[in-house]
C-alpha cells in the first residue's frame, strides 16, 4: 500500500514539474511549426565516434564538448585520452576522473567517443528493492516495450550503494586497447548517495558502433562524484525513459580513424569493458 | 591526348552546369543562415531499415517513397515485398521489376529498406576501359581517399554492357531469407546503353546495418530500364563523388522488426545478395 502511494506521488510530481516546464510563457515564443521540427530532433541519439575503433586505442578526441552540447543536453562518453568518464546532464558536462574527482568541464575539452540526446521522457517507472546492477538491468529490459529500439534513461534516487569506475588518462602512443587497460581502472564506492544514473539502451544492430544493452554513468546530486556505473543497490529508484526514433552517427575524420582497419573486433571486449571485469 | 581533352571537356561541363544551378535567382530566396543549415543536411546519408533484418525476410515496408524523398533526392533501396529494385535520381523514384519494366513509382509506395542523400558532388573522376564490375570497383576504391567514410557516387556514361538483376515480389508469409531467393532473380543485359549508376560506398563499421563496399543500381537515360548492377563494361565513365559526413538511421517500428532477433546474421549472405551469386 505504501509502495503504491509512493508511486502515485511520483507520477503526480513528475507531471506537475512537466506542466510547470511547459508553462505558456515558455511555449509562446516558439511558433508551432518550429516546435514540431525541434520535437523530431529531440527523439534522436547523436553519436560521435565508433565504439570498436575507440576501444581499440583511438582515444584522441576531435569533437569538442561544445559541439556535443549542440547535439543534446543528456548523454555519456569518454574525455580526451580516456581521462575518466564523461556525463552530460541538463546541458552541463562533467568529467569523473580516476582520482575520484568530478568537475564540470570546459566546452573546449575534446571527446573521442560520446553520445547524447535532448532528453524528454515519455514513460516513468518506479522500481523497489534493487539488489544489484544485474537484476536492475534485467528488470528494466523486461519493461522496455521494444528490444530493437533505442532508449535514453535517467534513473533518480538515493543509492544505498553506488559503485563506479574511471580510467586514468593514457600518455604515450601507440595506445593499448582498452581491454588491456582494465587493471588500471579505479573503482569507487559511495554509500547512501543521492544522484542520477544517466544512460541508454542500445539495440543489437548497433553492436560495434555503440555498446549493446544498458550502459550508465553516475552523477551525484552535489555533482562531486560519479563515473561509469558497475554496481548499484537501492530501496527505490525512479526511472524516466525516452524512446529515441533515430540514430545519427558522426564518424571521426582524424588520420587515425581514416587508417583504422575494421575487421570485426569481437564484442566480448566491449562487454568486458562495459562491465569493468571479466 | 584525346582522352585528356575528353576529361577537360567533362570538367568544364560539370562546372558550367553547377554555376547554372547556383544562379543568383535561385540562391537569393534563401537567407544565408538557412543555406548553411541545409548544407549540413546535404552531407548526410539517411537510411530506413536495417540490412540484416531486411535480408532475413522483413520485406514489408512501412516507410513511404514520399517520406523517403523528403530525406534526399538520390539513392537506392527495395520496393515493398522486394518487387524489383528501387532507384531515386534527381528527386524521382523508379522501380525496376523482374519483368524488365522500369516505372516511376507513386509516393505512396512503401519501402522496407532504402537509403538516400541530397547529392552534391565534391569530386569528379573519369575512368577509361572498364572491363568488368570487379575492376571498376577496385579502381574506384583506390581513388576514395578515406576507406572509413561514406560516399555517394553517380556514374554516368554509355555502357557497352550493363548487366542488372531484379527480384520478383514475395507473396506469402512467412517470407524466406533473401539468400534463399537468389534462384528467383531475373537478370537483364543491355548493350550500348546510356544511363546512370546510382550508389554508395559503405564503410566496414556499418556492416549488418547496410552492405559494406560499393553498391549500385542502374537507370537508363530513357528511364525505361534499370535494376541492381551485377556487371558492367564501358569505354569511358564519368564518376561524380560526394563524401557524406553523417549517417542517420531510422529503424522500423513494425511489429516484425520489434520481434526480430539480431544474432549476428553472417555477412557472407549480404555479400552473396549484393553480388547476385556465390
Amino acid at each position: 500500500m505504501e509502495k503504491r502511494l509512493a508511486l502515485i506521488a511520483f507520477f503526480i510530481l513528475v507531471h506537475a514539474s512537466r506542466l510547470l516546464a511547459q508553462s505558456p510563457s515558455t511555449i509562446a515564443e516558439v511558433p508551432r511549426q518550429k516546435r514540431n521540427v525541434m520535437r523530431i530532433d529531440k527523439q534522436q541519439l547523436f553519436q560521435y565516434g565508433v565504439a570498436n575503433a575507440f576501444i581499440d586505442g583511438l582515444y584522441e578526441g576531435e569533437f569538442s564538448i561544445e559541439q556535443l552540447k549542440e547535439k543534446g543536453n543528456f548523454g555519456i562518453g569518454a574525455p580526451n585520452l580516456i581521462d575518466g568518464e564523461l556525463t552530460i546532464v541538463d546541458g552541463k558536462a562533467y568529467q569523473s576522473n580516476a582520482k575520484g574527482q568530478t568537475i564540470e568541464v570546459p566546452g573546449a575539452l575534446m571527446t573521442p567517443f560520446a553520445f547524447v540526446t535532448t532528453f524528454k521522457a515519455d514513460t516513468m517507472i518506479s522500481l523497489l528493492d534493487i539488489q544489484d546492477i544485474k537484476s536492475l538491468f534485467a528488470r528494466i529490459e523486461m519493461l522496455l516495450p521494444n528490444p530493437n529500439a533505442i532508449y535514453a534513461l535517467r534513473i533518480k534516487g538515493t543509492f544505498a550503494t553506488m559503485r563506479t569506475r574511471a580510467f586514468p588518462p593514457v600518455r604515450q602512443k601507440p595506445f593499448k586497447p582498452l581491454a588491456q587497460l582494465l587493471d588500471q581502472q579505479q573503482f569507487f564506492e559511495m554509500k547512501e548517495t543521492a544522484g542520477d544514473m544517466i544512460g541508454f539502451y542500445i539495440p543489437g544492430y548497433l553492436s560495434g558502433i555503440n555498446i549493446v544493452g544498458l550502459h550508465f554513468h553516475f552523477l551525484s546530486k552535489d555533482k562531486k562524484s560519479g563515473g561509469h556505473v558497475v554496481d548499484v543497490e537501492a530501496k527505490e529508484l525512479f526511472i524516466e525513459i525516452a524512446e529515441l526514433k533515430e540514430f545519427r552517427l558522426h564518424p571521426p575524420e582524424s588520420k587515425d580513424f581514416t587508417k583504422y582497419k575494421f575487421n570485426g573486433v569481437n564484442s566480448q571486449n566491449l562487454q568486458k569493458i562495459e562491465k569493468g571485469s571479466n
